[in-house]
């Protein structure tokens, strides 16, 4: 038994992973491969729309919000909000909160005016800012709800009334949101929702006010709604295992009943960190991730030690970002509660042994 | 049996999909599916250096350029190709040859100054257009060498002494090129090469002299080159079955062994085209495609019959596109001449029922 703990492309639960071998080999009875059909047939038309039909379902979306499938990973999305939301002569407050918001900053000040109103750099991001000022003359307040690197995680959003932009790659479907606060949503699927390759975008339409004239066809949202996550060939094998792990997820009782194991799971995993006596947590306490989890040895020696153990458990991806060191185990919404009860037990046994 | 004509996302090697399907359950024996490991891991960062160095075998490239595989489909570079080679005061010509030349001229439009210097939309894109003159000040000549939409190839590549770019999504891989002609070739890998999702870009490196100060990272080729494809997360199973279907080339002679078969699979279809008194090709007869054969019935309202009699003999995706009528049938690299000679031996008992 092997326990997926990468911080992503990561964990997929073992039926979604079946299924979506078959239809590699003969999808949906047609006789041929999901990876050699028309995206334009019957057949992948109607995964794309149960794909929406599912995101709408699970994240309780109204008519004011549109649901798209993209190309080009969540990183493409540091351009393309700037380039349809940000108007001339506007300008776009950012919270820095890691490695993912500051690549969101570099990217959006080379297409307009970009205010960091707040940021946690000065503890190498191991907090979220609160209390900050937010002007309201700003566009928009970009924010990221999860910080895979750091292990923190927004528990509440800014209240205020700019329109919030959020990078919710690591964390979507991992717990209910209000969608009105949002004007845009986008998240890579990699992490909580399927295979690498497809960029899941919920948008405000009343936000997209700014002409398509000086946008190429493809970074323009505008054009996307218009051909219905279809104006060029979409990533149709990672749209479609994403539809198959929403499917999963609204079988499994959907964003809330998944949020209540996930709480489960890191109160687990952190309860284990504040009491063993090897370990701890360099993050804020009420900034802690429920997705994923960083944590560090007392002693840094024993790192290799534990990797070892860990290996021999069947855990596989705890080390740590090189940002941050230490270890991190992503815990995301296809990881069981046993996955995370036999890192704890390692831990424990770690400690018995070298503590 | 099944026989799938499809334009793309298109046919694969049932080998190919067969190894895809299993690498889905249980990747290079990690115990883990290929949806599911780290782009990070050794196992994967090998899958995308075989794909280069097949990219690289099997088109001869050199040191002078650079292969990348990205996400966004080809349809984005048609705005990463002005963005990243067209500097300011200068001016590109583009070559109209259909659809998705028109595609590539709109957006590039949106970035700077460009010159239609022929085209062949006079005769609805039935021909490719040759003679015209091209100012030797032009940045890069845009042209499409293979039209999906209308069934025309260029057999020969413009001579000139301005740098070529050239979006060869439906034949690359069809048949040998020079690379030193070409600044810029760019291929959406679902016609010839994989399944949706993954976009193979190969670039001289000198002629990437712009800055990447006014470019987002995900936009700027420079950028992907310094992370090896891998400054955001890649489309990592797009890209690992793309590598499969190279490596099948590979094994089965690469692209002078597979361009013979390509030959005869486009004489046997073209062949009984002009042989059958139904069906007739709109294309010139010089620049007919090797990979999309668009053709016709002189009595259109045969085209239900004919489509039926294709299905029961398990022909798939000769429809043809709404921009053109009548059918197509695309056979990449692919299909079997055998796929081929069933489609022919369908149309002779048309010809005998309906003639």
């Amino acid at each position: 038994m092997k326990y997926n703990f990468y911080a992503g492309p990561a964990i997929l639960p073992r039926e979604v992973i079946e299924e979506a071998s078959q239809a590699v080999l003969n999808f949906s009875n047609m006789g041929l491969s999901i990876l050699e059909i028309s995206h334009r047939s019957k057949e992948f038309v109607s995964v794309m729309e149960e794909a929406y039909d599912l995101v709408q379902q699970l994240l309780n979306i109204g008519n004011d919000h549109t649901v798209l499938f993209l190309g080009g990973g969540a990183s493409t999305q540091f351009s393309m909000v700037p380039l349809n939301l940000l108007h001339a002569g506007r300008k776009a407050a950012y919270v820095d909160t890691g490695t993912w918001s500051s690549k969101a900053i570099r990217d959006g000040r080379t297409y307009g005016d970009i205010d960091i109103i707040a940021s946690s750099k000065d503890k190498n991001y191991a907090y979220i800012p609160k209390g900050y000022p937010i002007d309201s003359s700003y566009q928009y307040l970009h924010i990221t709800s999860n910080n895979t690197i750091y292990g923190t995680q927004y528990k509440a959003f800014p209240e205020t009334n700019v329109p919030l932009v959020c990078d919710m790659s690591s964390d979507i479907f991992s717990r209910p949101i209000d969608i009105n606060k949002f004007d845009l949503i986008y998240a890579g699927a990699q992490k909580n929702m399927g295979p690498a390759g497809a960029t899941l975008v919920i948008v405000r339409k009343s936000a997209l006010t700014k002409s398509s004239d000086l946008l190429g066809a493809t970074l323009d949202y505008n054009n996307h709604i218009k051909g219905k996550s279809m104006y060029n060939t979409p990533p149709v094998f990672p749209v479609f295992v994403s539809m198959l792990n929403l499917r999963w997820l609204k079988k499994n009782g959907g964003v809330e009943a998944i949020q209540a194991i996930n709480t489960q799971k890191s109160n687990l995993l952190y309860g284990e960190l504040d009491r063993n006596g090897l370990f701890y947590s360099h993050v804020a306490h009420e900034d802690r991730s429920d997705m994923n989890v960083s944590f560090h040895l007392h002693n840094p020696e024993l790192t290799d030690a534990f990797l070892e153990m860990c290996k021999s458990a069947g855990i596989l991806g705890v080390a740590g970002h090189r940002s941050v060191g230490g270890f991190r185990a992503s815990i995301y919404n296809a990881m069981p509660l046993e996955g995370v009860r036999v890192l704890t037990e390692v831990m424990q046994a770690f400690e018995a042994s070298h503590g």
